[in-house]
C-alpha cells in the first residue's frame, strides 16, 4: 500500500487533531484501542477511504448497464471467491459485504440502481432505461485489512466508492473552453464537408446560408438556426457518430431546455471583416455571446464542481457498433476519444491545469463494451484493436502520474460460448437471444481485425456484430451477473484502495 | 417622475465616467447632443431604464396566458389610444413601439411566446401550455419622453421591460426557510388532521406509521415515503388546494427528479427524545438532513439568484374556482397567499432583511384572473370579495415603502355581456363557448358575494363559475387581444416608469 497516494497521514491527522500522531504511533495506538470504544470508532472512521470513480461513454455504449453489473457484482458476488477471481480482494476472501448508502450530494441525482436492476433481471428481462444528465450511488464495501499495522487497530475498515455517471457527450464540451467561437465554427463546418455529415447537415446549412450575420439578432431566427442543428446532431447520434458538440444540444434536461445558452450554432463561414464592424446586437455577436455563455455557464460550471474531485476515470465505447456503422463512424468514434484525451494532457501546458489547478484523476480506463458478441476466441483480437485505436493518444498525450488500461468487458455477459460446422470442420460460434427475436441462436459473428481495415476495406456487410437481449437468471441475489473481464475492471480501479 | 426610484443620477454617472455631471449638466449637455453622435448614442442608453417585472401565480391561476396577453398587448395594443385606456402613455399617444429583444439572462429558459401566442390565436384556438419553472422575456418600449430636461437631450427613450414568470409553487417554499424541519412537519400534521386532505393523505400516513424513524436511513423507504408524499401533494393539486409544500415535490424539473433533496417528506409525529440520541444515519436525521439541503440548495438559492433583483412582483389567483371547490379549498388559498404575505413582511424583522439584506420590490399587484367568468355587474364583488380575503395580511403586513393594488381582470376576455329572460324580467348574463362545448351559449354565472360566507353557506353547487374557451380573432396582430383591466394592471407596474 502507498501512503502517499492515499493521504492515509493526512486523514488521521485531520480526524484526530488533539491526539499527536508521529512514528511513534505503533507503540501505543493498539493498547488504547482495546479500552476506549468512543475514540476507537473516531479512528475506525478516519481510516475509513473512499474513491470517487466517474464513469461515462460515448452514446450507446452500455453506460447504465455496466454500473448497474458494477454494483451489482460489489453487492451480490463477493460471496464465491470464483466470481470475480482477478479482484484480488474478494478473490482472496477479505471482502466483508457490501451495503448501499446514501449518496453524499443531495441535489446530484441519484444514481437508480433498483430499477435498473428489476428490468435487468424481469421476466422477461429488459435492457435498463439510459440515463440522462448525471447521477451518483455509494456503496460502502466493508473488509479484512492486511496492513500490518491498522489490521490491529481496526481489523474491519470500509471503502466508500462513489460512482458517479454522467453523458458522454459532457466530456466532448471539454475541448471547447479552448476554442474561440470563430475556431469551433471552423471545425464543425470542416467535418460537414465530408460524408455523413454532409448530407445530414443539409437543411441546417441551407437556412445558414441565407442569414446574413450582420443583421440584427432575431430571437425566431436563433431558434430555427438551433432547432435545425441540434437536429443534425441528433441524426448524427442516430448514425452511430460520437462527435456531438455542444454535448448538451442532445441532452438539455428540463431545466435548460429553452435557455438561450442552447440556442446559437456554430457558423459556416466566419466572416472575414474584423469583428469590431459587426454591431453587438449582431446575429453574429448574439451567437458568439451564447456560445461563450455556454462554456462558461455550462462547461466550466460541470469541470469545476464535479470533475475537479474525481479520482478514477471510466471511459465506454462501444467499437462494434462502430465496426457495423462503417468507417467514417469508426473515424469518428476514435477521434473523439483522442480529441477528449489531448484536452486532459496531464502535463504541465494541459488545459486542466491551466483552467482548474489539475487534476486529481490517477487511473483512468477504456473499456470497449459488449465482448460478449464476439466469440472468446476473438477477444484478445478485440482488445488489440481498441488498443491500437487509441495509440496516437496514448504516445502523445503526457499522462503524468495517471496510469491508463485498456479492456474488452461484458457488464452483463448474454451469450454462451458454442460451436456449429463449418465446411465439415467445427467453427466456434455464441449462442444468445438477438434482440429482435424471441428464441436464442447460435451464430457466428464474425472475425474482429486486430489492426484498423483500410478504408476500402470496410465493404458493406462485412462487420454484423448482433445485439442481444439480457439472460434469463434464476437466482440473481444468489452471485453477481454473469459478466466478462469486470474482475480485471475493478481490480484496476478499486485494488490499490484495499 | 421621482428620480430617487429610478437611480438616474447613478445610472448617468455609470454610464459616462470621463464627464463630471453636475448640476450644471443643463447647461451643456443639449449643444453636446447635436454634435457628437457615438456619445449622444451613450447619452441615451444611460437614459434608458429597465424593470424587471416577476409574475408569479398559486396554481392554475392562467399565469402563461397573462404573460402571452400582457407581452402582446405591448406589441399590438398600443396602436389604437383606445384599447388601453387606463395605461396612460398608450392613451396619450406618447408611445412609438415595442419590439421582443435577446434576454438578458442566457441560462434562463426563454418565455415561449411566440408558440403560446400560436396556440391562443389558432383556429380553433386553445388555451397555451402552462410553463414549467422559470423563464424569462425582454422588451423594449420605445417612447416620448415627456420631462422637460431629458426630452431636449434624448426625445425617444426605451423602457426595458424583463418579464419573469415562476411557479407560484417556489414562492409557498419561502416561509420554510424560517421554519425547522420539526415544526415545518407539524404545520404539515396538523393540516392533514382535516378534510380534504385527511382522506388524500391516508395511504402517506399509513407508511409513515409503520416506519421506525430510530431505524438506519434507507434508501429504498427514504423513497417510497417521499413518493407517497408526492403522490398526496399531486392528489391535493388536482382537488384545487394550493398549499403545496414543497413546491419542487410537483415540478422538479429532469435536473433533480430523482436527486436526494427531494427525497424526503415530512414526519406526523415528531420523536420526543431528545434528538441526540438518534443516530446520524437514523431515519430522522436523514430526513432532517435533506429538508435542510432542500432549503439551502433550492429555496435560498431561487431568493439569491432571481428574487432579489425583481422590481415588480405580481400574484395571481383564481378566486373563483376556489369559489367553485368549496369552502375548504377558499380557505386555503387565503392561507396560502396570507403566509407567503407574512414572509415577506417588508419591515426590518422581515425575513427578507434577515436572510438577504432586503428587497428591491417596490410595487406589488395582486389579481384574480378570468374576471370575464362573472357578468360586469359583478365584476366590484369579485374585487372586494378579493380584497376582503387578504385583509387580515393587508392590516398586519408591514409593507414598508410597498405599494399595493388588488384587482380583477381577465388577460384574454372570451365572454361578452348579455341578457336572458328570468320571471319576466331582463337579467345580466354572459356568452361564450364553454370549455366542454363547442357551441357558443348564453348563462348566468352566478352572483359573487362581496363577503366571505360563513362556512355553512358554502353549499355544494351554490356556485358554479364555468370555465371558457379562448374567443376566435380574426385579426389578432391588428390590436391588442380583448382584456378586461389588464390596461389598470400595466399602468400600476410600468406607468411610474416612462
Amino acid at each position: 500500500m502507498d501512503f502517499r497516494s492515499e493521504n492515509f497521514d493526512i486523514n488521521i491527522n485531520l480526524s484526530l487533531p488533539s491526539l499527536l500522531i508521529t512514528n511513534n504511533m505503533k507503540k501505543w495506538l493498539p493498547r488504547f484501542s482495546s479500552t476506549s470504544t468512543p475514540l476507537n470508532e473516531t479512528v475506525n472512521r478516519s481510516l475509513d477511504k473512499q474513491v470517487k470513480l466517474a464513469v461515462t461513454g460515448l452514446s450507446r455504449s452500455g453506460k447504465t448497464v455496466f454500473i448497474t453489473s458494477l454494483v451489482h457484482q460489489l453487492l451480490h458476488g463477493l460471496g464465491t471467491t470464483t466470481h470475480l477471481p482477478f479482484f484480488q480482494i474478494a478473490s482472496s476472501g477479505r471482502l466483508r459485504g457490501t451495503k448501499a448508502m446514501p449518496q453524499p450530494d443531495m441535489h446530484i441525482p441519484s444514481f437508480l440502481y433498483d430499477s435498473a436492476i428489476e428490468q435487468l433481471c424481469g421476466d422477461p428481462p429488459t435492457w435498463p432505461k439510459p440515463t440522462n444528465g448525471i447521477s451518483e450511488i455509494r456503496l460502502a464495501i466493508r473488509y479484512l485489512s492486511d496492513n500490518p499495522f491498522f489490521k490491529h487497530l481496526s481489523p474491519i475498515s470500509t471503502l466508500y466508492v462513489d460512482i458517479i455517471d454522467y453523458p458522454g457527450e459532457w466530456l466532448l464540451d471539454l475541448p471547447l473552453l479552448e476554442l474561440e467561437y470563430e475556431q469551433w465554427s471552423e471545425q464543425i463546418a470542416r467535418a460537414c464537408e465530408i460524408e455523413p455529415r454532409l448530407s445530414l447537415s443539409k437543411e441546417w446549412r441551407i437556412f445558414l446560408n441565407n442569414l446574413n450575420l450582420a443583421d440584427e439578432a432575431d430571437e425566431t431566427v436563433m431558434r430555427q438556426a438551433a432547432n435545425l442543428y441540434t437536429d443534425f446532431l441528433h441524426q448524427c447520434k442516430q448514425h452511430g457518430l460520437s462527435l456531438l458538440q455542444p454535448g448538451r444540444f442532445t441532452m438539455p434536461g428540463d431545466d435548460l431546455k429553452d435557455a438561450p445558452l442552447l440556442k446559437f450554432c456554430p457558423l459556416l463561414e466566419i466572416p472575414q471583416i474584423p469583428q469590431n464592424t459587426y454591431n453587438e446586437n449582431s446575429l453574429f455577436a448574439e451567437m458568439k455571446k451564447r456560445y461563450n455563455s455556454y462554456k462558461e455557464h455550462l462547461v466550466k460550471k460541470f469541470y469545476e464542481e464535479h470533475f475537479s474531485s474525481f479520482d478514477r476515470q471510466i471511459i465506454l465505447a462501444d467499437v462494434l457498433s462502430a465496426f457495423n456503422n462503417g468507417h467514417a463512424t469508426f473515424v469518428d468514434m476514435r477521434d473523439a476519444i483522442n480529441m477528449v484525451l489531448k484536452s486532459f494532457h496531464y502535463g504541465k501546458s494541459g488545459l486542466f491545469n491551466k483552467l482548474f489547478g489539475g487534476l486529481k484523476i490517477d487511473k483512468m480506463l477504456f473499456a470497449t463494451t459488449k465482448a460478449d458478441h464476439v466469440t472468446p476466441d476473438q477477444l484478445p483480437h478485440l482488445e488489440t484493436f481498441f488498443q491500437n485505436m487509441l495509440a496516437t493518444s496514448h504516445n502523445n498525450a503526457i499522462f503524468e502520474g495517471v496510469q491508463t488500461e485498456t479492456l474488452a468487458l461484458a457488464a452483463v455477459k448474454c451469450t454462451q460460448a458454442a460451436y456449429t460446422m463449418f465446411e465439415g470442420k467445427k467453427i466456434s460460434c455464441i449462442k444468445g437471444v438477438p434482440l429482435k427475436s424471441d428464441k436464442p441462436v447460435a451464430l457466428f459473428p464474425g472475425e474482429v481485425p486486430p489492426n484498423v481495415p483500410m478504408p476500402e476495406e470496410w465493404v458493406k456487410g462485412r462487420f454484423h456484430f448482433v445485439e442481444f437481449k439480457p439472460p434469463r437468471l434464476a437466482n440473481v441475489h444468489g452471485g453477481g451477473l454473469p459478466h466478462i473481464r469486470l474482475d480485471r475492471a475493478l481490480e484496476f480501479l478499486l485494488g490499490d484502495k484495499f
